[in-house]
């Protein structure tokens, strides 16, 4: 190497380390939304063990059947039309956008819009997060829905209501504009799954015997174990779900989500441990476990703004929430399995405010207001969707199985076959 | 520092930062390798759970123990003799080579030959990719083999058959001077297991009255959670299995793998609900996870080489075809309690032809004629190796329990513990 | 560009390269520790399952509900005083230090004594390490010890016990000091595990029933699918554990970890497979599953020091340790019904020392008097205050539950709840 080579060689080594340092960051933050993804693939088991587990034994087979349909049916419904209309590129800060069927890869798979990560990669983590939405929805109507009537409606709740709502905020929609705040989608995945269960509940009806004689009849689940499987597997996923939605590997950001998505799930934990106990003297293993699922949705809209001590305050009141959630619910004869509505709607709801009173946001971002209107605008739009998208399945199909059917369990009625033997 | 500083140093400095580039990128090459050695690790677990939810109560014990002792002679047996049988880094080209016992680790534990990651992330990636292709034969020949036969043979195939095979063209053998492609191992690691585990089946029989009066009696599973929760497993370790395979954390290529992937497990399980549907009017919960694992084995030979839309069409069609294998395979008589040689034969052999219709490749490789030379050439090797071992043990110390055992279960006659009490 | 630009402008441009590079190593080491407490973490299903699989069916509900509950309450604890008693960077080389209550992290959540981590990432992994140790306990005093007297006992260790003797080596105190090594905690978290175990067994005496006319009556587990899935949840698990010890993602030392930790795990099976077919001709599935446990446990010192063949060594003597241990206990009657003493406290001590026998440590580390010092000291603490503290809350509320409820069991009795239905 020669003293003489210029300043513009010198230069151009300087440059070429520089790029190859930018290349590696690129490749590590792509890498971390795939783990990501793989997490919260991973959830879909954990909604499955956790509905299998708290419903009956005859109703087993239906609701796996149900939950491997649901992943199936999502990934392709967010493929064929979700995505282009959840992330148009489009009518930004408007209502709605559509950027045409299918997939519209730029060459090369990565554009200066997708910074960190791959299209692929963008794809592939907001399609397994799209589908867990209709698994909230397959708890609460579960033991009691028509399978056919639930795959339809799960259809049409991740192809077309799901990315609309998605839209107005992460594809920069007009709530985006507003100053609204959902980090990793409190309001967006979960109340939006909590709606959709809630349409359903009405439209279905209790199961037999729940309320008789104006009682209330608890109907266990036929197996801890696989619901509480479900809920650390489900706890697994949400690293990726909260995690991933950081949206790149940067240390502090990525770091303090680990820690403030943990922190709300033990302390929804204890808040469920305590309410349980003062209010009904009982060591209950069923709320303790909604109670570590509603601290993980309520850390979900800021688990990247708050302090780590107001993470435990947001778990430990989500926590509080879920038994009396279950008892409001129940006065109102809204029958809910697994406690779905209680856990994603109201801990959804919950979190939403949350940001207003916790988040360390600059102003005009996550003000009350601003929650307040995208707790209601996308909870209205998605209740009146899956409203009437039931009521319409009804009319055509039905969405209830026949009384006998349910009497003998939807896994001999609909799919001949025993979970257990 | 001096502007007066010569060229020499300032591109000295030019050229530390291009190395801690470099270096950085073998890191994360090199986790992506070892967090892919995790997953596929964990699809053992998947095996497990399938296979076990898959057989009667009787035999729960029996198969959980033959799993739990196929990782752990398959990582000892593929340490001691497999992974230099595959690995040899001798005879380019040609049909065998061995380069000595054990491991024989370069200095410093990477040399050029393994740019992007260590000796030892090479090394124990793909010793758990080889002891997955025995537990496919564990399936299959489950219920009724004997536990010592069992155990033998997967010492002979993990040490000796599976990695002369790989050695053809994941070593740089003859197959692949040839042309054949074989990403992650359609038929390399799942046909392979598939060929195996049709040599037990044939040299076995058929468990006591599955075939009886030319009927064929239907023994479904004990356990359909488990099986779920195994299905679900194997995914989630299939995106190390496919997502690994691509040997760097290549941000293009590990996104599109993640996505065909998983576009193709949901196809499969689309496809098989619907033949299933059409052919039997059911709803047919293991046909459809069996699909699921069909369209992941089917996808497993070209997933970084087709597009999206051609994933769907692969996994698709493997899970049309495996309700029709199943019939077929019972047609003939050989009973397969899991279904492991429709989901990883037939299906591994469907993924292989694949890459030919569907791949995007230079011309020369993966041609049809390459890829049925691949799929013929190892088959017969597999078969011929699997029915000479099978054949063997069953002279030495017979392979087929008694039927009284049979009758009890083999939990009670060769474990003395049931699995459930 | 100009010819004319100074050699200091130049060297700006490589200076910047270098910190890109640099920045990008932090990420990714980060994003490995980060990915490892994930795995840790999913270990508390690991045992969930594990202890839930091992006891009978009447007491199950009450198993998971402690391990929920352990893991609440172990990350409470920490975050509250164990992470400033474990690490307060104070004291260096002394018994005893504290930084106060709660967490102080340092301005932008890293500081240079963190150098390839963040303060949160640090905290997150530490805390779900802290939470195992209690885990542990659990299981052995499972089916008889009341709820609220483990609740409080889990406080006290977390909060103290385990965090003074982790001072002593991992915070940098007098165990470091000496030359005591322990990679990942063969001592520092299992045998602590296993020492607090002891003192609870033998204060609250063996399951009614299990030494009867000086026999030892087998009491097996519920559900072996549920232990196996534990112990293959806990192996996976365990490559965070060990693999994230190395407290970065240095490529050569992590990869070595991985294969060690995985050949000493199918070691073990194999030696616990041999000892219990030679001691009781018995193809024996819960001996090898914890024989796989007890290697893991034995390569937890020594996992980044060892040879690959060492390691086949340790865990295949951890493996023949595990039925001569439970025998032993057993001659003691201390009654430990999943095995956590023989797999945690033996093989742990058995991993600990096995460091000096096959370590490759400079001189002055890790020699024998080194490690029996360790082990002593660490060992006599932690027996000591556990002794101590479930003597103190016998005295208070007492630790055995009525013998009718333990016949009944404790879902029953303290949960109201069964675990199947």
């Amino acid at each position: 190497m020669s003293d003489f080579m210029t300043s513009v060689e010198v230069l151009a080594a300087a440059e070429e380390a520089l790029k190859a340092a930018e290349e590696v960051k690129f490749m590590t933050n792509n890498l971390w939304i795939l783990i990501a993804t793989v997490l919260v693939f991973i959830m879909h088991l954990g909604f499955a063990c956790l509905e299998a587990g708290f419903v009956q034994k005859k109703n087993v087979v239906n609701i796996l059947f149900k939950n491997v349909m649901i992943i199936s049916i999502g990934l392709i419904s967010y493929y064929a039309i979700g995505f282009n209309l959840m992330y148009p590129g489009l009518n930004e800060g408007g209502f709605f956008g559509f950027s045409g069927l299918g997939l519209t890869p730029p060459e090369g798979g990565m554009t200066a819009s997708y910074a960190d990560y791959t299209y692929w990669s963008d794809f592939i983590f907001q399609a397994m997060f799209a589908a867990t939405c209709c698994t909230i929805v397959s708890g609460a109507v579960a033991e009691r829905m028509k399978l056919m009537a639930f795959l339809l409606f799960s259809i049409l709740f991740v192809s077309i209501s799901y990315p609309i709502t998605g839209f107005w905020k992460w594809g920069a929609g007009w709530l985006d504009a507003l100053g609204f705040y959902d980090f990793a989608g409190s309001t967006i995945v979960h109340s939006v799954g909590g709606w959709g269960a809630l349409a359903g509940l009405i439209l279905l009806g209790p199961r037999k015997g729940k309320y008789e004689n104006g009682k209330v009849k608890a109907i266990p689940g036929h197996s801890m174990p696989l619901a509480t499987l479900g809920v650390f597997l489900l706890w697994f996923g949400w690293f990726g779900f909260n995690g991933g939605s950081v949206l790149s590997a940067d240390p502090a950001l990525v770091s303090l989500v680990f820690v403030t998505t943990s922190m709300a799930a033990v302390a929804g934990a204890m808040g469920s441990f305590l309410a349980s106990y003062v209010l009904y003297k009982s060591f209950d293993l069923s709320m303790v476990l909604n109670g570590i699922l509603g601290g993980l949705v309520g850390i979900t809209a800021s688990a990247d703004i708050v302090s780590v001590f107001s993470s435990l305050v947001i778990g430990f009141i989500a926590g509080i929430l879920i038994p009396l959630s279950v008892s409001f619910f129940d006065k109102l004869k809204l029958d809910d399995p697994v406690g779905a509505t209680s856990v994603h709607l109201v801990c959804g709801i919950w979190g939403t405010l949350a940001v207003a009173i916790f988040g360390n946001l600059e102003p005009g971002v996550g003000e009350l207001t601003d929650q307040l209107i995208g707790i209601a605008s996308i909870g209205s739009f998605t209740f009146a969707f899956s409203f009437l998208a039931f009521f319409l399945i009804k009319k055509l199909i039905g969405i209830r199985v026949h009384p006998d059917e349910e009497q003998v369990g939807l896994d001999l009625a609909e799919h001949n076959l025993a979970a257990y033997r």
